[in-house]
């Protein structure tokens, strides 16, 4: 029996951990690799080995710290967590079994695939699933970022802010009327095209270098030096579906203080419904959620 | 006129200035110094220059990056901000008058002193005023914590687990009959003294050593390491009173975006009804707090 189990290894389960184990909790972290998306660095042949995101150092001391201490963490993935009367189970992909007195669940999103050829292959080298952590290293750059929703709007609001150019592709016509879409449209550095899809993605170095599109026979060809993806995020929550509230996107819904609906289940990250896709906000959140998993703790204590 | 005005300059102030002027928000900082708590080094005999805080390097990158950037700093107060048609005006103690479309209040929380003498030239050197952020300082040593209300007895539970022993001090006897302090009371190491004043504290070489108590005429005197004041903090809220949702103890509601019940009014840090006392929370914290107000500004320019 541990006091705390936490699903996920990326900034927010491997904070959490950090302070748990500070506090001198019983932890386990179950996850499939340690790290999570700051594991992936961003390449562009005009960076050199810079790295912008602020607090993966941070990520990377507790990263280290964890992989020491191997009996702190399995390397699986929680299938389904059940509560017991004052316990939660949680049952893995390896058909392991674990049990704790409180749960973070920490386990993020999945960003939407294009599924053209090319695109795995590129990621992380001119191709992005986020752009609120790589816009600031598209300055002056040609750039373009297919999407869907008012996230993407927003993403392609930034990115109009710094890039050279920025061909947005809107492949579901709804999202042109939306009034941010009918304005990047006015900026002169905004090609918008609705109905599009991307047929081909050209590179040359293993880097892209542009971009086929096809929407009702026509092609267009574009040279970009950066291609941001979009297309929505579907958090990995499926393992407590039944058992905390989701918001309308399956984002595990929590309070200012991480915690859920269901008593000693606490989440953090881009799990939930404050998603942000920054590391720093990630690392804030799961140290949150392991102070607040110790009061709970010791509130039981007492009880 | 002003995107944004952040109020306060510590960890969650800094850290949301970096990201607002990263989204290039025209952006002013009122403090009246920059780097809050996290600029008081703690000092002990034992400890060469080590400091635990994880995030104080994160934070002084923010901070330096501030001081360089002349134009978005007043080394000011913010006495009271007032609510107009889409806009805030903010007024400070040196008269001046500053207005923005957003405004993030990070102004941190006031611990409550003891007023006895000594007290403030130890601080930093044996006395404390969070034992969560400094409790990991003093493992295996003796120390005294003075302090009312379930947060001192939370905090006496983690210093009962690293110290060798702990003098509790509950000058309010209710305290005593709270679950958790006869839990605490059971301990072996740890020694309660019910309705207790300190009258005096004593140091060698600049560093607290002992400390003598009071109570309806008798006296008692300890040798200590380190001494815990936990009478409570007050939070900076009251330039923003009447103006957002206030908890009973005067600290700003937000949810889980660092929103206000007020539109365009955020808060972050332990101003907060989040308070957590923690550097990379506060951290997390501001950049939430920031990201959010840049989205909250974007929607407003499609309005």
């Amino acid at each position: 029996m541990y006091d705390l189990i936490i699903l996920g290894g990326g900034p927010a389960g491997l904070t959490a951990a950090a302070y748990a184990l500070h506090k001198r909790l019983e932890t386990l972290v179950i996850t499939q690799d340690l790290g999570g998306k700051t594991s992936l660095r961003f390449h562009a042949p005009w960076l050199e080995g810079h790295e912008l995101l602020s607090g993966v150092e941070l990520v990377n001391r507790f990263k280290s710290q964890l992989e020491y201490l191997e009996f702190v963490h399995e390397l699986d993935r929680a299938v389904q967590v059940v509560r017991n009367d004052r316990t939660f189970s949680v049952r893995t992909e390896k058909q392991k079994q674990f049990e704790a007195r409180a749960l973070i669940v920490a386990t993020g999103t999945t960003a939407k695939r294009l599924a053209v050829p090319g695109e795995r292959e590129l990621l992380g080298r001119g191709i992005s699933y986020s752009a609120v952590s790589h816009a600031p290293l598209f300055i002056d750059r040609q750039v373009a970022l297919i999407g869907q929703g008012t996230r993407a709007l927003y993403a392609a609001a930034e990115l109009a802010l710094v890039a050279k150019g920025l061909v947005l592709i809107l492949p579901d016509p709804k999202d042109v009327e939306a009034p941010l879409a009918k304005k990047l449209a006015e900026n002169p550095k905004v090609k918008v095209l609705s109905g599009f899809q991307i047929s081909e993605i050209v590179e040359r170095d293993r880097f892209i270098t542009g971009i086929a599109l096809r929407h009702n026979g026509t092609s267009r060809g574009f040279e970009i030096e950066g291609l941001f993806v979009e297309m929505g995020t579907t958090p990995n929550s499926q393992m407590v579906a039944g058992l905390v509230e989701f918001d309308a996107e399956n984002r595990i819904v929590v309070n200012a203080r991480m915690a859920t609906n269901c008593p000693g289940l606490f989440a953090a990250g881009d799990v939930t419904n404050t998603v942000a896709e920054q590391v720093l906000v990630a690392i804030g959140d799961g140290a949150k959620a392991a102070l607040n998993v110790y009061e709970y703790l010791l509130g039981r204590i007492t009880v």
